[in-house]
């Protein structure tokens, strides 16, 4: 029985398959590892015949970031946590960030052809954890980074906030003149079905060969381990929990498509930021005191109340932009008091954004009675933004300027997080 | 000039079309009523010949309920406001919520052919404003029109909480002999693209004409003034905040497709309800105290504490069914609160649920450290609920269960809410 590290040939009744064997990680499964970079499982029972095509020759040993090919870009790979490194837990039996940036090299070592790699590991941390703070952390590491003439950055997520955390880091970064492009992995690295690599690589390869320079997200653009996209640093959520393609872009469409096989990048919009001599502008402050609060059925008035001596709260509305408090016919007490508790709020200074939990087209307040008694109550259209989005976006205004020009910086277009486009009758986008 | 009413030949450069004239809410748009039902809007400019073919004839009168046709079935129009019935309140030049049940057959006479109707107006309220007690309201008068020997029901409401309450009176309602449909509409009555006349002449012929016997939705299919789908009462979403087919099937697909235009209807499954001559069985009641949380980043533990004395609460987490709280590398005083902040809440009884903000896919707490630990704090898996869907299903749980039954019964599929043929790798539903 060949040794993981060594290279094979795998016989089942359907095909021949040859690759790099990978450690198992359990006794019924033999995984494959393609020239592709592509992770692919066999179940033991149906694997007819294992050949030793080269044994391994003092593989994977750590990749120095000194040997530099000078034909080669530079890209630095930041790391923060996330099923991007992660592997079994052998004791617990769940997948636990512990892979080292080192680790994700001698995993995906086709890496080494692309760039010249340098790679830092800053926390370790599921992206559920990520506060505010966090992204002016990150962004001021990739600020050094810059400085430093790198060719493009990644960013190695966690996947559940990686959306909200590059709508963030495209706020902060108000300039680059380099590509920073977030990727995740939805499936752990050691999975047969893991993403990791073709979101890593592709997003190498666009590193590597165009003139992208933006903060954007790298990942799958179908289930199948063909294509990746490039999609909008503040219109993209992850529309799936465990889905290879779970993100989309909402109210917008994809930026590229990159076939890492074909070495082919398709870019399907000529409004993108490129390449230039620019030097970066970091804004990192971020306010703390801004939160989130999704309107439900059966709402409570001291659900707004919580919110007293914060700077700024998104609301995620119902529809085109609403919240209960009209008091209805039968009266009620709790509606009474809701839209007192919202004006309370507005009065003391507090900026309130309206947003939409329908997820996919725009606030609009004017349409109904009720969303008029709301604009009249001080709250703020967020317009077509995703509500994580406004919820980033209010923390790093409040962080950078003063109230009167948060309040009207949050309904303009900064970075591409309202689509003006994108209007009343515009279609999905279609997220198969 | 014709007058509303008049029956009328309008040309276009384009085409020639037949209709009633409908009031028009400016100066600058025909309104014409097509033999469908459909309303289609005209901009004056484009008209080049508006031709009489037949005066309005003592039009509009109220249809009276005592005129029975003993041919047809017995149709229960429950109205509770919403734009379904609503019209343009010239005074704020927005719509609000004002038609009469008897103006809504005014509008939509063609119903007169498909069943003797009765109508009540129970409330004058947007969907916004709904509280859980409303859903045992409207529930009560369900039960007494079922009594009554009615064929089917229809409820106009609003559409930003249609989905909601469609789920609450499914878990309300455990056994029902005829179909009780809920219709709303994206766009005003009287607005040229009203997609009002489809959906409710649609639900109309499918209790007219099938066997289906059940809680469900009957709304666009698509943009296309063409199609209805019939949707699931516990697994749709309103998906956008304007389109007409904005209500759309997450992790299952629709029951059915109905073209009222031809007269068919497609079951697009055929698990579904069928009339029978059971007794109705309604358990209207409602626990008030269960609240709903959507998890962002930059969470503090007050957010949890807040629902101290709460008999229920909903987490809307990220991924796979995460919150922040583990105590991330660099360490963080507010992740450390925030377990102890739910453990709390848990020991104190309140049944904690979690469901995904990803929309689709399941919760799966299994696969990560992070979730095992929630787990271990108490909270149970709402599998592959919608975050609406699971609020109202436990706020009914546990008005009818003791709470032992109702920690089983959530995580239990009872009404289609949890779909076991959805797993980890299911498709998206295609939207488009």
């Amino acid at each position: 029985m060949p040794n993981p590290g060594d290279k094979v040939q795998i016989t089942t009744k359907k095909e021949t398959v040859e690759g790099i064997l990978m450690p198992s990680f359990d006794n019924n499964t033999i995984i494959l590892k393609l020239e592709t970079g592509y992770n692919i499982g066999f179940n033991k029972k149906d694997v007819a015949k294992i050949t030793l095509i080269k044994k391994a020759q003092e593989e994977h040993k750590p990749i120095s970031p000194i040997s530099k090919n000078p034909d080669l870009p530079t890209i630095y790979i930041l790391h923060t946590g996330g099923t991007i490194a992660s592997k079994v837990d052998y004791r617990t039996g769940g997948v636990v960030a512990s892979f080292s940036p080192e680790d994700l090299i001698k995993i995906f070592p086709e890496l080494n052809s692309i760039a010249n790699l340098h790679s830092e590991l800053i926390s370790k941390m599921w992206s559920d954890d990520l506060r505010f703070k966090h992204f002016t952390l990150i962004a001021e590491k990739i600020e050094a980074q810059i400085k430093k003439d790198v060719n493009g950055i990644i960013i190695g997520m966690g996947t559940d906030n990686l959306a909200v955390a590059s709508a963030a880091l495209s706020f902060i970064i108000e300039q680059t003149p380099i590509p920073i492009l977030l990727v995740g992995s939805q499936r752990s690295s050691d999975r047969g079905s893991s993403d990791a690599a073709l979101n890593l690589l592709s997003a190498a390869h666009l590193i590597a060969h165009s003139d992208f320079a933006d903060v954007a997200i790298c990942m799958h653009a179908s289930e199948q381990d063909t294509d990746c996209y490039l999609l909008p640093a503040t219109k993209t959520y992850k529309l799936h929990s465990s889905r290879r393609d779970a993100f989309q872009p909402v109210n917008t469409l994809a930026l590229a498509k990159i076939n890492y096989q074909t070495k082919s990048i398709q870019f399907l919009t000529k409004d993108y930021k490129k390449r230039s001599s620019l030097k970066p502008i970091i804004k990192p402050k971020m306010e703390e005191k801004v939160g989130l609060l999704k309107i439900h059925v059966n709402m409570v008035p001291e659900q707004f109340s919580f919110f007293e001596g914060y700077k700024g709260l998104i609301i995620e509305g119902t529809g085109l932009g609403h919240t209960p408090g009209q008091v209805p016919n039968p009266e009620c007490e709790i509606h009474k008091k809701i839209y007192p508790a919202i004006k309370k709020l507005t009065q003391s200074g507090c900026v309130l954004v309206m947003t939409t939990q329908c997820l996919y087209g725009t606030v609009n307040m004017n349409v109904y009675d009720k969303g008029r008694d709301l604009l009249e109550l001080g709250i703020i259209s967020g317009e077509d933004m995703l509500a994580n989005t406004a919820l980033v976006k209010l923390s790093w205004l409040l962080g950078n300027y003063k109230p009167e020009e948060v309040k009207k910086l949050i309904s303009q277009n900064l970075r591409g997080e309202i689509n003006l486009k994108h209007q009343y009758d515009t279609e999905f986008v279609n997220i198969k």
